[in-house]
């Protein structure tokens, strides 16, 4: 789907242990590379939710030190019960964000047309308030 | 409004695809201009209460570096029940915090005579303690 | 009372629209003057929580990049039930906070004779454990 | 386990009283190497994991800065509830992380066959979703 | 003791108004000396363990930004129910602590062969997993 969108664009895959592991990756990747999208998996423990957090305030300080955008895919086990519906969401969210990355790269604003529409990351849409 | 009260000032908009996207936006925006203010919207979630605070932490931090203020406009999907109400603490919200971005504007001090009266962002003002 | 004890001290007084604001502008502060003392009013909600840890994250980390104390006077409103009580908690805590500051201008060694005390901010003293 | 796959390696061994000092003695030793693996013992108290969230936030910063991985083994005694249990979590764990490390130090996208395939740290894998 | 271990060492004693003011006072004696040890008193409610987190995380950012170590002892109000039993944890706490930083004065691998022994700050030592 990037290809498509950005056709002369240079994509490389990092594989981390974990998603604490995300931050440190992503900041050596956007040394060479002007965006990332990072996929992340949580488990459903409390535990799990901390290493979220503690990866999610790495990963805004490494955007916030790059000046870079890293967005960010985040599957939650607890989001869904069945395997099949993370899966959808996992992919849904996958090619929504993807979007947003294509957005950010041709300059924000062209996002703005899109919000406070309700748009929701990997579940159905909610539509605006009003 | 902003227009009214600041009238040579120049209004840039940037939308992202969520509110930990807004710690480097913001850093990206404030390298050209004097001020920001963000709209955030959290949903009801244990998760998305992290990621609320994920955000408030990388907005604060963005904050210190640049020595500029972002003002920090936040909705919580779990503040009201029905979506008119949290139209209401929206907006409302958004028009007193951006009184307050032109009270900063002009020096923080113009806000030192409403500190301590009980006005609440969003919601109806508690008045003073005494 | 900052002015009996330090006769000399230029006192400068800044208003934020909410806590999280209070880094930045501490920090902004503390590049023309050697203390700061903040005063923040913490709502009960769990939000207001995460905003009181964001908060304090920020302030602590301003106290570090610049190697000044920013004394932190904070109530919250679950700290009491009646309003008239939670005025004493936040003027008592001042004060007690505004002669920290004065020792800490001073030299810190001058509260050693009281740490371990069971001194309390806002509330009353616990006395030391034995 | 690691020398048969780095036969060239230096190893250093470093103990810190508590997992809030990992960051700083990572640090430390990233200066002279090229990647820590970090093993951490949390109790199972709030407050555990309280120190748990401090120290991942530690390690995080720490990457980011020196742009080099810690790789972490961190054990929960809530993980299990018998000893017994609680050791093979531990070496079960530490030896797929230390695979792990072999993996980054010999660039990351050796890992990339393992990723989405419900690998766990210290547990029994779970599989792939479909 | 200190002095028993380390005939030579200059010890400086610092009083600081809460355990939030702990970071910044350890960055400015850092800049002095080799090694911190912090003594901070946490009280049992919500609040007070943000406040720990929040200072938590910034002793860990200090230490890691000086690349010093601030041994950390802290008491939890709640760790016991008895004042008496507090005072055992806190001094208990404070031997073992200080005997770690003897321990990481004199180069930490001293320390390793009491890893995974069990063995508890403050509390009876739990003995190894086997």
């Amino acid at each position: 789907m990037l290809n498509e969108h950005l056709s002369n664009a240079r994509i490389i895959r990092c594989t981390v242990p974990g998603i604490k592991d995300i931050p440190v990756a992503a900041k050596k990747l956007l040394e060479k590379i002007d965006i990332a999208i990072a996929f992340g998996w949580v488990g459903s423990s409390p535990i799990d939710k901390y290493s979220y957090l503690a990866a999610s305030i790495g990963i805004i300080m490494v955007q916030s030190l790059t000046g870079k955008h890293i967005i960010d895919v985040t599957v939650h086990e607890d989001e869904a019960e069945r395997p099949d519906e993370l899966y959808e969401i996992a992919i849904n969210g996958a090619k929504k964000r993807a979007l947003n990355l294509i957005a950010l790269l041709k300059g924000s604003e062209t996002l703005t047309p899109y919000a406070g529409m309700g748009l929701r990351q990997g579940l159905p849409d909610v539509g605006p308030l009003r």
